[in-house]
C-alpha cells in the first residue's frame, strides 16, 4: 500500500515547512500533532494517544518517524518514507511509570548528534505533553528550544488541488450525514436513533466512496439548544422544538462542517425571522468571499447585515477547516473573527458557522466553502434555512 | 437537567481525590483533562479543544469550572455544580494569538489568593498544553507547582456501582456493535459499510438505551491485521482473508471495549490454532482474576499458558478501561503487564487485550470485565474464537 498522496505533494510540504524552520532559525522540529505528522509522512494509524514524533531536520528530504514498536506496521500501509526512517521503540516504555518514551526519543535526537541544535517544539499540540516536553528538556541541556506552535498548520491553511479533491468528496459525506440525521429526526423518535442514521449516512456515504472518523458531532433539542457543544441523549424528539446539529463529513481525516437546524412542527414567527437573517449574513460573507480580502472583513459584512436587521454574535463566526484528528475539526491558524487581518487566498477553506446561541430563539447554520480566484465554492450542498418537518 | 450521578457521587469522589491531595500537599488542583473534569463536576459538554480547567481547591466541597462563555450553557445541564462555581471566559479570548484563555485562568487563580499555594498540574494530561503550563509558571511566579498528573485517574480506577451499572450498559452496546458488524461483513461488502453498520449498532443500541460516542474503532484486513491501529477503507473484504475489529460501546462516555477477528471462508489451520491458544490464554487470566492478585500475575498465567503452546506476545495484555472522552478509552493508571504490581479490587474494569500481531497468524480477541469480590464478571458478551462466515 501507499501513502494516500504522491510523494511529491509531502515533499513540497515538507519543503514549506522548512522554509518556516529557516525563517524561524529552527534546525530540527520535533512534530506531535498527529495532524501534522500525517500532513508531513502520511502516517495514519490511530495511535496517538501513545507518545509518537515526527523529526524534521531542516535540510533532510524526508522525517524520522518515532513510533511505537507495533505501530511501525501502520506506517508500511500509510507512509511515503523510506522504511529506515521510520522508527520504533520497545512495548516495554508502554503504559508504565517506569520509564518515558520521551526518553527514548531524546537519546535517539542525541544520537543523530542534534543535542546543541535549535529545536522546535509544538507547544500548544493537544498530543505534546508537559511532561514530555520537561523530559526533553532535561534529557537536552544544550540544546535550545524554540517554540514552532503552528508553524506547519500555517502550510497546512492553504490546500492543494489534491487535498481539495478530498475536500470535496467530504462535502458530499456532510450532506449524506445530514439528510439521514433530517430525515430520521421525527417527534418520538430517540435522539440516539437520529445520531446512528446520521453516522450510517456519513461513514457509508455514496457508491463511489464513504467516509473516515466524523469528529464532534454535536446535537440539541428544545431548551438546551442554547448550549452549543452537547451530545445527543435517549430522550425522544417533541412537536413543536427546535433540534440544533452541527456535524462533519470526514474523508481520510479531512473534514467538511455542516450546521442546520430543524423545527418539528408548525415554527413561530420569531425563529423564522432569525433564520432569515442568519441566511442573508451567510450570504453577506459568502459573496464577501474574495482572494485578497481579509478575515475581519467577512465579520464586518456578517455584523453589519445582522445588526441591521437586529441580532448579535459575540463569538466568532467561523475557522479555518481541513485535516484533523481529534477531538474536533478546526484549524487553529485562522478564525473569522474581529481582528484576524490574515487575507483570502485561494484554496483556504472554510467553516462558516452562524450559531446564534444568545438571543431568544437559538439557531445554527453553517457551510463549509473554499475561497476560488473568484467567487467562493460552496463544498457543503444542503437546503438552507430553518428545516420544517411535521410534528 | 441534572447531572448523570447524584451530587453524593460526586462529592465522594471530590472528598477522595482531596485525600491524596493531602498526600501530596497540594493547596488547589488544576484539573484539564476532559474524564477528570467530568469525574468531579458531571461537565460533559465536547468543548475541551479549548482551554479549560475544573480547579479544586484541598478544602472545598466543589471545584470551580471554568469554560469559555458560550460553554456555560453546557454546565448548566450537566454538572452538579452550584451556578456561581461555573465561571465563563469572554468570547475574545477563543482563535487569537493576541491572548490565550490560560491568563484569564490565572488571573483567576490570583485573584481567589492562591498566587502562593502549591498548585497541582496533571503533567501528562493531553489537553493540558505546554503553552497553557508556561503561562500558569510565568503569571503565578509565587507559587510552587506539582505534578499531580493521575492523581484523579486513581481515584478513578476503582468505579461505584452507579459506574458499574453504566459500564454494563457500555458492555451491552460493544456486542450491538459487534453483532451489526459481523453480520454486514461479507466478500465484495465495502469496509466502510461495515463501518457504517457498527457505529449504526453501537449508537441505536437497544430499546432501553443508545450509545454514546465510541472512540478508536479499528478494522484491518488480510495482509493489513499485521498493523494493530489502522482503520476502514472503501475496498470490499475479500474471500479467504481475515478481518479484525476492536470497538467499544460507550454509554455516558463510559466505555467497554470488544475485539474480534473474522474470516471469510476456510480458515487456515494454523489461524484456527491460534485462535484457540489466545482462548485458553484468556480463560486463564479470567480464572485468576480476583481480588489481591496483582495485575503481572494475570500477564504470568497468560504468558505460561501460551508459550507452552508455542506463542508469544511482547506488548501488554490490557489496562483499565471506563470513563474517557477522546481519543482513546484507556485509562492511563494500569496496565496488565510484567512489572505492574498494582492488585485487583472489587469494580475495577479491564479490557483483556490479546492482540496477536507478531506471529505468522494475526488475530485479535478480547473481553471487558470486573473484578469482584468472587470470579471476573465479563462485561462485553460475544461469541469467543475465530469467526467464521462463508466467504
Amino acid at each position: 500500500m501507499t501513502s494516500l498522496f504522491a510523494p511529491e505533494e509531502y515533499r513540497r510540504r515538507i519543503r514549506e515547512s522548512q522554509q518556516r524552520m529557516r525563517a524561524a532559525s529552527i534546525d530540527v522540529l520535533l512534530i506531535a500533532s498527529p495532524e501534522n505528522i500525517n500532513y508531513l509522512t502520511g502516517y495514519s494509524g490511530w495511535s496517538f494517544y501513545t507518545p509518537q514524533l515526527a523529526i524534521l531536520p531542516v535540510d533532510a528530504d524526508q522525517p524520522l518517524l518515532v513510533l511505537r514498536a507495533m505501530d511501525v506496521a501502520c506506517a508500511d500501509f500509510t507512509v511515503f518514507l523510506d522504511p529506515a526512517n521510520v522508527v520504533g521503540y520497545p512495548e516495554t516504555w508502554i503504559g508504565t511509570a517506569a520509564r518515558h518514551p520521551m526518553e527514548f526519543m531524546t537519546q535517539l535526537v542525541r544520537d543523530r548528534g542534534w543535542q546543541r541544535a535549535r529545536l522546535g517544539v509544538e507547544k500548544s499540540a493537544h498530543f505534546f505533553t508537559v511532561r514530555a516536553y520537561e523530559i526533553l528538556r532535561a534529557g537536552l541541556p544544550d540544546a535550545t528550544f524554540v517554540d514552532a506552535d503552528l508553524l506547519v498548520d500555517w502550510v497546512r491553511l492553504v490546500k492543494s488541488d489534491a487535498e481539495i479533491a478530498i475536500m470535496r468528496q467530504a462535502g458530499v459525506l456532510a450532506g449524506c450525514a445530514m439528510r439521514a440525521a433530517v430525515d430520521k429526526i421525527a417527534a418520538g423518535v430517540r435522539e440516539c436513533d437520529a445520531a446512528a442514521a446520521l453516522y450510517h449516512g456519513q461513514l457509508a456515504g455514496t457508491a463511489g466512496f464513504g467516509g473516515s472518523v466524523p469528529n464532534s458531532v454535536l446535537m440539541a433539542t428544545g431548551e438546551k439548544t442554547r448550549a452549543p457543544h452537547l451530545k445527543w441523549t435517549d430522550e425522544p424528539f417533541r412537536a413543536n422544538e427546535a433540534v440544533t446539529i452541527e456535524l462533519s463529513g470526514s474523508r481520510h481525516q479531512y473534514h467538511c462542517a455542516l450546521a442546520r437546524t430543524v423545527y418539528l412542527g408548525q415554527p413561530p414567527a420569531a425563529l423564522l425571522g432569525v433564520a432569515d437573517i442568519v441566511q442573508q449574513g451567510m450570504s453577506a460573507v459568502l459573496e464577501r468571499a474574495r482572494p485578497g480580502v481579509a478575515c475581519e472583513e467577512l465579520v464586518a459584512a456578517w455584523g453589519s447585515v445582522i445588526s441591521q436587521l437586529g441580532l448579535q454574535k459575540s463569538s466568532r463566526i467561523g475557522y479555518s477547516i481541513g485535516l484533523c484528528f481529534q477531538p474536533t475539526w478546526l484549524e487553529r491558524t485562522v478564525s473569522l473573527q474581529q481582528g484576524e487581518r490574515t487575507e483570502l487566498a485561494p484554496n483556504m477553506t472554510f467553516h462558516l458557522m452562524c450559531g446564534m446561541w444568545e438571543g431568544k430563539d437559538k439557531f445554527v447554520m453553517s457551510e463549509t466553502f473554499r475561497v476560488t480566484d473568484g467567487d467562493a465554492e460552496l463544498l457543503t450542498d444542503f437546503p438552507r434555512g430553518l428545516l420544517v418537518k411535521a410534528a
